[in-house]
């Protein structure tokens, strides 16, 4: 008996949100073209025929001829079948429909407040995360009670509440939350070294960087490509492309006017904090006081990025819905590229097939010296068989501190708010926000009242009641007693 | 020999800005009324006529019928003068004239930023304590040298920044910093007690409080008298005097319109936070984003508290020189009333003479558990001879952590930035301040480069050339490399 | 209406082995000569009987003509009836009799290790804690479900673990744990004093000390009387007393040359580490390895303390049971002084009337800043109205370090294996202990075996099927996975 | 140009200890064999002479038909000169000469105690540690004033108390300490593959393991080989052979009799304590207490593993001698074969030359939560350009907490007495070593006397008057004042 010789079989994924259409395709290649994984995939969608629909696009990838691994699709009734004997939970969905996104993101507009995602931070991120956490809680709960030594991969913005939901419920899960938009950064690096000195096409994987933040506002201190720093070539760069900015081939396959970036935010950032700024100029613009970039549309387009309207979604979608039906109908072949994303390595590497340092979300352990113990926090991890080990990040540079630990205390409030139905505690969150920078108490809690009155399909009941009440604390529970 | 039935004798004590009119006074009267103590106080300030004076009036208080401890005043032509052989050193100074603090206090309004005080935060704290930290590097030097185990007390603002400056440049130093600010809140209660129970007159001191936060936004989260809970007894009073907010007789001495407490947002700060904000409306108002109660004059007057005018400043200290004049000549005679300070308890408590619990700034060695340890705090203290041991606080609760954390972090910054002359960090540790919620970054810049400038003369060459120098940062020194 | 006015009324309090002879007497006494507190004392212990006479005692104490206080003494049938309506609870028990005690101590002398307490540390400690701490897990279930907002004060032994079990099984208890221990030697220090200069009956309150260790394992690092710093004055009598030993009259009311202390051990710790050891010889030398002070009874005996046999507390028993009869029967009075404890002082400070600063026992929250957060702690605490505040002690130097910091670890794994009923970590903390230093693991093993059939009257039956098994660990429990 | 395709040229190594026979061959070995690295190594030997002859095998080596690289070796005649420019500097050096360690091993046999190594802990390690640090303190500040931003290597023993003297005298150093312990036991496992399964020939580099702990008392809490956790294995064969033991080739070259290993220690603890100890048996042996595996030479004897005499070091000695002189003369050529070092490894990825995870002794900036900060540990870290980055390797299970900390309190203890010639505290830090289990401190002191007059010629003559001295601490600076 040599097991060390074997392939895994049998590995069983669990895929919550599996009606995706985009990034599950993406993923269902990813594991078709690697022959070292083998399984099932079971979809659990509550659109459950978006997940039927999967289903059929699933078995198709896998019987593509470029396939070399045979997974078979299935679709889950219930949250809890698709859990039983899961070894990998993959969780992406979207919290609610794009009526109340379209609340997240453009109600705020009427009291002055610009948000170029409206999905993470500000206004938006907030009330999301509202609706969110109950749903992070029944998973959690799921999780704990039928696979609790599986491994769980959240995809689901906002990430760090989402996180922090998950191990608040079920403190021994075994999850962490992956994100691309450190490797846009990278692949900008990669760029760089191609525009300046000829260097062409460094994959992403070889600009080796220290990462450090809280999700979408992460960030580099120190960058290279083999013995070479990165910095100075960086710091060369912002300063003759600052004024006019520069706009490399992002990774997102899929751009358009919306997600135009041209880096100026980020070369400002750079100019101010000597750091670089991780993340599409998009993202970090919403997690910086509103005057900075996000003052109004005029400032917006100065600083050449652009806001995502919810209807541009909607288009997007339909094209989306177009091409799952085309890919169900046969008119259409996956394409079988690899997605760019590490989601099937990383499962590799959590089996034993390969050890993977990559960037990732997990509770604070340390990895990060100067914020709380416990937030959840975006660094390098090494990937191994049965472990995720933080690689010790250092500290956030002092002059970063401020803008980012504000961040990480507020995520924890919104996930009380959110767990508690805590308006009161909710409207400190908001406060406390810097997109909030210059809006007064009144308009922010009329603000936020109307959000939530939007959103209320996808709240707890305890909340209406809670809204209702004068606005008077009931007890004064935060206090020693 | 029995040392323990002695009075301590010779004890000497250096004033640094001993040509203060009115603090001073005070002291010295407390001092003369307390026979416990004796010996020697060195006047030195950079006024020396100032001092001389002082001289004059110490002497005089001494001397009076009703003083029983015979204290001699001096004064000393240098700081090291003074410190020589010194048990305690009190600094109480005016770092700058009322020049540079007009500046301080009203350039920013021209910007649409409303400070009520302008001496501890916002863009007002944070140039006076530019010229302020220098000054405290060259006494923490001086204090190393000539009297490392003597205790030393601070009273100048800002405070935090100071009593940092001294233990960054001397660790060992035996500093602490004292305010009356939470002595007023729990005037407040005995005054509550009075109005709603009719228990008349109890004194502060049997207020019980614990006391955390920093300098000037200071909480209780927990008050008592005797027996009774005060908590809900304040809740009572706050929903009753919610709207028309309640003015009671203040701890300062001289009040006037300027110094206008209704109490109103120290009572909204309850309303949302459920903690006792305990620091005069004035001084809480700085701490927290501008449009909440700084917005503009108008939303200042509707909250019932006043914005202080360098302009009454003055003409106060006409007052002051007035009565000055009088002491010295004799035309007047000292009051020989205790001055509610408890700094001459303090040093009694140090030596043995009696414990004491007050409220007290240090560096936090776990006192406040989610500060970062080192920031200066203000918690209770148990003086006992030979030590201050601060009495462990508990954490802040999580909804105000942001609001106080930010402050706790900034004050880092500002401290590092005025250390180097780093213009790059101060415009960093403004844009930070909550008082700059809705402004630009340009704006903020051009505001922090007048405000540098008009206050020039106290601020270190290289200053000057750091802000002539393009706004890019050398070298990325932030940097892990 | 005027609450700050009345007396406490119907204070109720549950005395959880109430049927002690000697200590709960004392504490009958105190409460009934202090008029500021009134109420119910509910009795409540396995022997009921004895209960019963402490409640015939306690009502004469009440009703004795100095009793300036009515308090009521009832006998609870039940652990619950006595915790119903309960605000302070008082536990104090003998964990089984002296026929497990007798293996405690003496079991041990067979393998070469001798105790000269037996009951905190060392295999009769560690034994002792097997039996105690499911006891303790019973009240503290006892105490969540009935009376969770109960002050909780601990008096039994083995003091750290039985507080380390009430807050595992309950974080939110409300307990702290008294120790007079830290009291004799304030009185030594007194004494000293006297001895030296001739100051008389400094009563050990003026004492001032900064304690901080483990309990038993207590250490001063400063000590003043009013002005004076008392450790150049201990100093100077160490070197003159080091040889002989000085035998003051200690605190314990009973002595007898079964607690002989003459310092010895006391002294020679001081010329090792430089602090003062705050415990009797008895306890000090329990905590350091065996060949220091507990090689033999001879090696004892030259360093003047004494082994305490449990046959002297069989007779001292018989003698206090005589005197229950005597008490009981009216032939003999109440003694009506003070106990000389505190308790009844801390509990008045904790309704507000009056600030202590106590030593005591709580987990550690920072504290003392280089033992393990929620270890148990000796430190001074503020007690005030609804609190316990810890006073920051500082830090353990760095020489003594290694020798209380090993006792903070092992009593977690003492606590855990008693929790578990493992048999592997209990061995593992054993061998951990000074006092085994010489002694093979096979010895130790066999040694903890029989100790625990000793005692296996107050063993859950898990133990049974533990002891059985071989030696091998089941599973790899401890490792990550 | 394109600095990014060039291999690094003059890179400049400093070699301390460069006298070596034996370790430096294998290095210049390395070395020679990678085409990736080039350039000159400084050798500097307080013995000018052995520098000398292994500059000419160094160049022998360099110029060997195999070698792919083309080093050049110096004799610098001063540590100023070698470091002058260095961008790597390595330390390995012998502190003292074998009559010195002829007393560390073979004087403690005089009093009971038995050291299968003694250059670690114990009583060896200790007084080797007094005479290492002040060589230590020298390299340090030459280090920092002349080659501040160098990386340095650590090969010498005691590495812990070594590393602790190179942070302390120099906080900013880039200093990482290199053990092959560890290597030993992935060897170990890779045996056990074959052994159980016919898995022949696993490469150590190929087993996964977490490492926790301090030099040569290092654990792994996981371990695996592709998809198959090692620890069910490991369990299985430890029961196979636990009474009889396993002898595998070991991982050193030169074995005998002296270097016997049968792991039969390491089975041991692993039923104790169910973690796999990751050291040779001869260093585990030494971190417990002595009577476990070290009480006498019969007890060594039954577990299988030996003592090393000092004459055994001297007789080999005298062959690495004869092969430093035929390899200087060339009737020997070098072996040309890996060592199986990762030195050359560590430097490449440093340079940017592939990321490595190596076993790595480092200040714990919180890679092992509940050792202290600062303490030297030995964990996982990510070697990258620039970047020394610790792998978070979680927390000491509680069993072994106690075992591992107080060795880590007493290193620090050790490092200050040999700072500052502390008799006091040397004999303070030797009670708290485990082999001392069963010493009277008398006997002790003796020892540690007459051990430090052995060592007496590589001593700071500081030490000659704190001996003679009469035992009392002059000053009690070890409390707070």
């Amino acid at each position: 008996m040599k097991p060390v010789d074997e392939k895994p079989l049998d590995l069983r994924v669990a895929y919550i949100g599996g009606g995706s259409r985009g990034w599950a395709w993406g993923f269902m290649q990813d594991l078709a073209m690697d022959a070292e994984l083998d399984g099932v995939v079971s979809l659990y969608d509550i659109d459950a025929a978006a997940a039927e629909k999967n289903r059929i696009i699933g078995n198709k990838i896998s019987a593509h001829p470029r396939a070399v691994a045979r997974w078979k699709y299935e679709v889950a009734g219930t949250l809890e079948d698709a859990l039983t004997d899961a070894d990998i939970v993959v969780i992406s969905i979207l919290p609610g429909t794009f009526a109340e996104m379209r609340s997240d993101v453009h109600t705020p507009e009427k009291y002055g407040i610009w948000q170029s995602v409206g999905d993470t931070t500000g206004p938006g991120g907030l009330v999301r995360a509202m609706r969110t956490v109950p749903m992070y809680v029944k998973i959690a709960e799921a999780i704990r009670d039928i696979a609790p030594r599986a491994w769980v991969i959240n995809y689901t913005n906002p990430m760090s509440v989402c996180m922090a939901a998950l191990y608040e419920v079920f403190p021994d899960i075994r999850a962490f939350g992956c994100c691309h938009e450190v490797f846009g950064t990278q692949e900008l690096l990669s760029d760089i070294l191609d525009n300046l000195w000829g260097v062409e096409r460094v994959p992403r994987q070889e600009i080796q960087v220290n990462v450090l933040g809280v999700n979408h506002f992460t960030w580099f201190d120190s960058a290279s490509y083999r013995d070479v720093d990165l910095f100075p070539l960086y710091e060369f760069f912002v300063k003759k492309y600052y004024d006019e900015g520069y706009e490399n081939t992002p990774y997102e396959n899929e751009l358009n006017r919306h997600f135009t970036c041209f880096h100026r935010v980020k070369f400002d950032l750079f100019r101010r904090y000597g750091l670089i700024a991780a993340a599409g100029d998009r993202h970090l613009a919403e997690f910086v006081p509103a005057p900075w970039y996000l003052k109004d549309p005029e400032t917006v387009a100065a600083w050449k990025f652009a806001l995502t309207p919810v209807s541009w979604r909607e288009e997007d979608l339909k094209k989306r819905l177009a091409r799952s039906d085309a890919l169900v109908s046969g008119r259409r072949s996956p394409q079988m590229e690899p997605s760019g994303e590490e989601g099937h390595l990383l499962i590799k590497a959590l089996l034993g097939l390969g050890d993977i340092i990559s960037n990732v979300n997990l509770p604070n352990r340390g990895q990060i010296s100067n914020l709380p113990l416990g937030a959840i926090v975006e660094t390098n991890a090494l990937f191994r068989r049965g472990h995720i080990l933080p690689v010790n990040a250092g500290s956030i540079p002092d002059n970063l501190l401020p803008l980012i630990s504000r961040h990480a205390h507020s995520q924890r409030n919104i996930l009380h708010a959110a767990l508690n139905c805590d308006f009161s505690l909710a409207l400190s969150a908001l406060m406390d926000d810097p997109l909030m920078a210059g809006i007064t108490i009144d308009a922010a809690a009329e603000m936020l009242r109307t959000m939530l009155e939007n959103t209320k399909d996808y709240l707890p009941g305890k909340w209406r009641t809670k809204m209702l009440m004068p606005n008077w604390p009931d007890r004064q529970f935060y206090r020693q007693t």
